[in-house]
């Protein structure tokens, strides 16, 4: 399919599924280790381990991301990301992705090589290949991506094996992506946080570590920390309570949120060139840690003692109990990310 | 979830995403074989084989299914039945499905546990079980399937093994779903081709039993007969010819492509009571066995002189070449469904 280039002046639609799907094969690097791979009925992957672990994640336009905030290239990304983050959530290497992509027929076709890129991309981040998919016209671009991965002997790692005495760590960020939204919202497209919102860069490699090391229970902050932990929380049957003092917004957080209170007209502390209160710039700031979903940093519970590399930060422990805690007590903050329920896209 | 009845009067949005997956949980029977089931940040699924089958596919509103001509049980029957042929047609027996699923928020409760019900009955035909899924909110149903499967030791059964000398046959139905839309879109709601096009049937066993007996190639007949032997003949570089008299329509295509003939208006053989002239309507009726997608037939090549069990009929055999003939010569009718570039829903 050399004939198909980025710069394709041509749209999805004259190029046909079949054409597309030719066109996809051809962008995308090989699969090495598939054993079939694109274009045949299905993959056929190994599964040396003889267990497959095997998670489904969508991506649709309006509700989890904007074509005019996000390039094709990071749709490719941020898609990926999502179900690769699942699969290291279970202690497992992330091996195989199918790719399930809806355009609309008016779409350039280097429209859609950018995305295959960003899906290549994030998937080598992780050591994966996209070894199939499906397509589809529709009117907005929805992605439907599968990743597969391999637990190479451990055991997996659920969201129900916490006990009380663990001790409660984080490895990856927390709040940028949240952030990097806000700033969006306000107007303001440049910058770490924004990219960190348009390409989540999950600690894929921490979550067998996690296993290795002896994680007891699981989960990718992809609701919410508070929200996330929650379901740890309700799976294992048990108490979380985690340390604010271990959570404080670093600084690029909290000038984000001095700058979306400023920014925004209808907040109360936004008077001319006077600084806001800084109370609210840090509640706004630790609002995105605690509840800011999508940055897809690995939480888990370890049995206290495990000595944790350095980019697992311990912050707070499991108790006997039922929900979450912040410092004792509920968090009467913002509550965690509702996919369903909540408003808008 | 006991309190999530069938008959809730609420909508899916009052359940909420995370009321929703438990509500699927529950809703779904229990995949017995899956090691970690729904309800974590993945599966985790039984491989012993050492290798896994896995496609996925999209199933999308107003492209591949109406509302208002299939039930939500159809829906999830027909999204499953997707998914689980294409297993098949590897020579795998089909053991689990991820189900990504979009829903409007207004939907009832009840046409969500329908749905699921659909899913379950027609994983139960083919052996399988959903483990696991992903829930969003659109502004139509959206679905997106994964079908993972086991070979039990099996070669995968690919597009590309057909060679010259071949034989090839088909095991379950031809035609009968494109009839049925033929129907239902000229106003005819009931009988057994609208039913086969809103259920699909595809013998799943017969996938596994043509790798037993030593299938060169299979694909399953989603795009229409002559369109995926295009695929077998693309990939292994040979020419497919088959036998139009091996392929006349059953009675009841004919008695649908007369219905159908005689219903639409813009027919020039519509005249009033006098019957349309039977030439016309065996035309359409072997379009439909020719080119009519979605009845998910197994088509398979085989070396000469197997014996095949009498559920494979020989249609056709595969010589030095390239492309698919009929008698010996190009198919003048209607091409096959490109989901991509046909038009409409």
């Amino acid at each position: 399919m050399g004939a198909i280039a980025g710069d394709d002046p041509r749209t999805v639609a004259a190029l046909g599924e079949f054409g597309l799907i030719k066109a996809l094969s051809a962008w995308l690097p090989p699969d090495q280790r598939a054993l079939v791979g694109i274009g045949d009925d299905a993959a056929v992957l190994a599964a040396p381990d003889g267990r497959v672990v095997a998670t489904t994640d969508f991506l649709l336009e309006g509700r989890h991301f904007r074509r005019d905030w996000s390039s094709a290239r990071d749709i490719g990304h941020k898609a990926a990301a999502r179900s690769l983050a699942d699969v290291a959530a279970m202690g497992a290497v992330p091996t195989a992705l199918l790719v399930a992509l809806a355009l609309p027929g008016d779409l350039p076709v280097g429209w859609a090589r950018e995305l295959a890129a960003g899906l290549a991309a994030e998937c080598a981040v992780a050591g994966a290949s996209v070894a199939g998919g499906d397509t589809a016209r529709a009117s907005s671009v929805l992605l439907a991506v599968t990743g597969l991965g391999d637990l190479a002997g451990r055991a997996p790692v659920l969201r129900s094996g916490a006990a009380p005495g663990d001790v409660v760590a984080v490895a990856g960020p927390l709040g940028p992506s949240a952030a990097g939204l806000a700033l969006l919202s306000a107007g303001l497209t440049e910058g770490p946080l924004v990219a960190a919102h348009l390409r989540p860069a999950p600690p894929y490699d921490a979550g067998p570590q996690a296993a290795d090391l002896g994680a007891t229970a699981m989960i990718d902050v992809s609701d919410g920390l508070l929200a996330d932990l929650g379901h740890i929380a309700d799976a294992s049957g048990v108490l979380i309570d985690v340390s604010a003092e271990t959570l404080r917004p670093p600084a690029a957080l909290l000038d984000a949120a001095r700058a979306v209170i400023h920014e925004d007209p209808s907040s109360r502390t936004s008077v001319g060139a006077s600084p806001e209160p800084p109370h609210s710039a840090r509640e706004q700031a630790l609002a995105w840690v605690l509840t800011g979903g999508e940055d897809h940093a690995l939480a888990a519970t370890f049995p206290r003692g495990v000595a944790l590399p350095p980019r697992w930060t311990v912050i707070g422990e499991v108790r006997q109990g039922r929900g979450v805690l912040v410092d004792g007590e509920g968090w009467t903050g913002q509550a965690g990310w509702d996919h369903f329920t909540s408003a808008g896209g």
